[in-house]
């Protein structure tokens, strides 16, 4: 299917500010950008580069006052998540290098302490993705999805104490979970069609059976229409936006995905 | 200033055909993408990937029949290129590990060869970007500029023993004197405003004075509104397109570079 | 001056157990591998990798029963590690590309709530390298060094909080100051010479005045003979060893360093 | 099968000249390191830093005078290169990325002028496996390896019409040939057990059936005892040593290769 998405964010800064933002969604595996706009009000200049992890991110120094950002894309992307029931766990010593430091804990994942409860939620299952399948259940089950009610960043061990998050905090769990299996699982920051409210999106994908899966603790069935804009072991990694120094006041931030009636051309 | 380009190739593929390309600026250094398309017709899927040098890579195979790739790009770029006379050489010892591999000898550029010559050429100059300005003075001198002349790559030895070449010979040749006095020197690929006749443009840049400088022994004067598509050794990195497999028919290439009255806003 | 280090690991291994090993030091910035051993005992096949903070990581699975690992160097290390008293913060739009991971919280570094207190410890100095003294002496004063006591990692809040910890986590605590504070900041594992009792030691690096310079909050003054093993945001990057699977059992652990005469030839 | 192997340089050294070398081997794929030297003489001060095909590379300057580097390893690799006549060519739209720069014509390898060369030596064959060994017999009946005859570095191209070369010579034909037919190939520089006469060896290696296959047009059979030391895209890529500025005088060089009884321990 063909996506326009949109993300306008509005900022009222009180001197000039360093950013580092990831908002430029890359080509890759089954999502083509077809046609793509950044733009920056006022016009500054601004230099990216890619990161470790393979993300497209944008340096720049904020003026102050008024400054908006406004990207766009129209993308192709999957109508539906691949699935794989039964796919099987993939022993440690035969994963890809490249997968491996997506076996760590991390700043908001928390896996080495989640050895026994993951143990205990996947009992019974077969190895692999049936797991992560155990796991998406546990977390619908037990912790309250409320879009919005997130404001500092919380961990996976802090969520899974609070039973409530919002659409990070659940892959972050979930994440966790993976880790502590062994079966490797990282953060995917992007867009999903017909999400309501409609907002930017954080679900997670799992190493099994040989390739990264889908996985969406905040929707029932897995649907399509979804749109990667950065790839990371958690949310420290692929924050949209990062601002240094004194707090920035973000005034207005829109998001909107609308489903496109077919190629832009 | 704001440019706005247009690449738009046509295809008669006889079977299906595997294509490696480079056709997606990035935002770098002085130029930044504030809108963007890339499109296919027939519309299908591609990925794309990051190579050695940082470049955008997209790798699809085009169906049999008419195909056609129309790119795009929005973006502001410098108004002048830098420069730098009397900038000094930087001793080897002194070089950033990622410019060592611009000193090696390359598929056109055989700079193992070019010692002798180039050490003549800059004789007297004060080692640097004196040096380098020699050498595209040399060139300007010594070889016939003569765009659309080329069809088959040919290497700087043997356009120095013609004395013609099209954007790219004059780069290969400029590329291979730099490297023999122990001068990094990478190839450009992209566009140029107000190149006549139009088409798309290669040029090099030699790093001295501690960054990269641009070197561009077609024009009188170094004028900017450039467009870095892709950076390589020399042409063997950089090709826009390589298809594999059978020759296909190129029928068509059309380029075009216009200067924009301001931001795309 | 030369150092010869020794680090012996015996293992007791109930079922075959894959392995993730950062054991051989890298030559690099002030020091240089002259000669280097990497035995195991039983000799096993292992495949070696870069991750991608440039340490090099060796893969195997450990065989059931007795298994030993053995590595040696004899290598050259500085003397004194270089201090810059009043060495400035570098502004976040100037960092390198590669020191900006070294800003985000990370696993055992919560930055992101260390924020008021890094502020409180720095508060009247100079931006910049007498920050990252601050947050010595800081840690010096408040925080326990009792070589030995850390069996589970624990994090930078949770030291803070029990005012105790190993040379690991008085690191963790500093990283997480010097993040705060926008100065990246980074986990070093290796030997130390002169260390008691002797163990592997963890210290950290924070980029300030444009270089990488050395903390260690566990010494008196800052002595040099240090031998860096691997860098990261954190322990979850930087561990000796990972076993995946069922726990075993470490029978042993062996660590020695000893001054060379001089070089070893 | 284990092997202990010695390569003793010794220069003359006008004045102080920096060098780049590639003389420390890695472990990898089917050979470990369990013991290595790297000694100067004099001793002084070099770094080492990864380049972009893996290769651990030194950097120095070598001081006036006698210079000499003395680097031994004792490493284990496999008793027999895998073989593998039937193994399919790979589509070039399923290739992994990462061996798309050795599809690329390079310095000493120029593929762009071998399409029907290699087409002619090929035919009948079975794409993949069994037309690189049909290259490989190309090679074998029509070239002479004389050992020792290479001075000045001379091209695939230039190869195929002298009829004589060394191993290095041999190899970037093999390499030309097998890019020509969208096989992607590389160079590989090190160690080979019961080389007459001994000295540093270089072969290619080429993706076909999913992995690289080891090919050596030098010998009968495919005897194993290799030892890789580094791996490019042809000899510009991986020489041993490439000193800049004026040239320095190599007075010696000594390599050796012994096999051990057993392991090092």
């Amino acid at each position: 299917m063909w996506l326009h998405t949109n993300c306008f964010l509005e900022f009222n800064i009180p001197v000039p500010t360093p950013f580092l933002l990831m908002l430029r969604p890359r080509s890759g595996w089954q999502q083509w950008v077809a046609r793509e706009q950044y733009v920056m009000s006022p016009g500054i200049s601004a230099v990216e580069f890619t990161d470790m992890f393979g993300n497209l991110c944008q340096r720049l120094v904020a003026p102050a006052g008024y400054f908006s950002i406004h990207t766009s894309v129209d993308i192709e992307t999957a109508d539906a998540s691949d699935m794989a029931p039964g796919a099987p766990f993939v022993e440690v010593q035969q994963l890809p290098d490249e997968t491996l430091p997506f076996l760590r804990p991390s700043r908001y994942c928390e896996s080495d302490r989640f050895t026994d409860m993951a143990a205990s939620i996947v009992a019974g299952r077969a190895a692999g993705y049936d797991q992560c399948t155990a796991i998406v259940e546990y977390i619908r089950n037990t912790v309250r999805y409320m879009p919005g009610a997130g404001q500092q960043i919380i961990s996976a061990s802090e969520v899974n104490g609070m039973g409530i998050g919002v659409c990070r905090d659940l892959a972050h769990l979930g994440i966790a979970c993976c880790r502590a299996l062994s079966i490797p699982a990282r953060m995917v920051v992007g867009y999903l069609e017909n999400l309501h409210p409609m907002d930017l999106h954080a679900w997670f994908e799992a190493y099994v059976g040989n390739r990264w899966y889908t996985f969406d603790p905040t929707q029932t069935g897995l649907q399509g229409g979804r749109v990667a804009i950065a790839f990371g072991r958690d949310a420290a990694d692929v924050a949209i936006y990062t601002q240094f120094g004194d707090p920035v006041d973000l005034q207005g931030m829109y998001v909107n995905v609308e489903r496109m009636p077919g190629p832009p051309y």
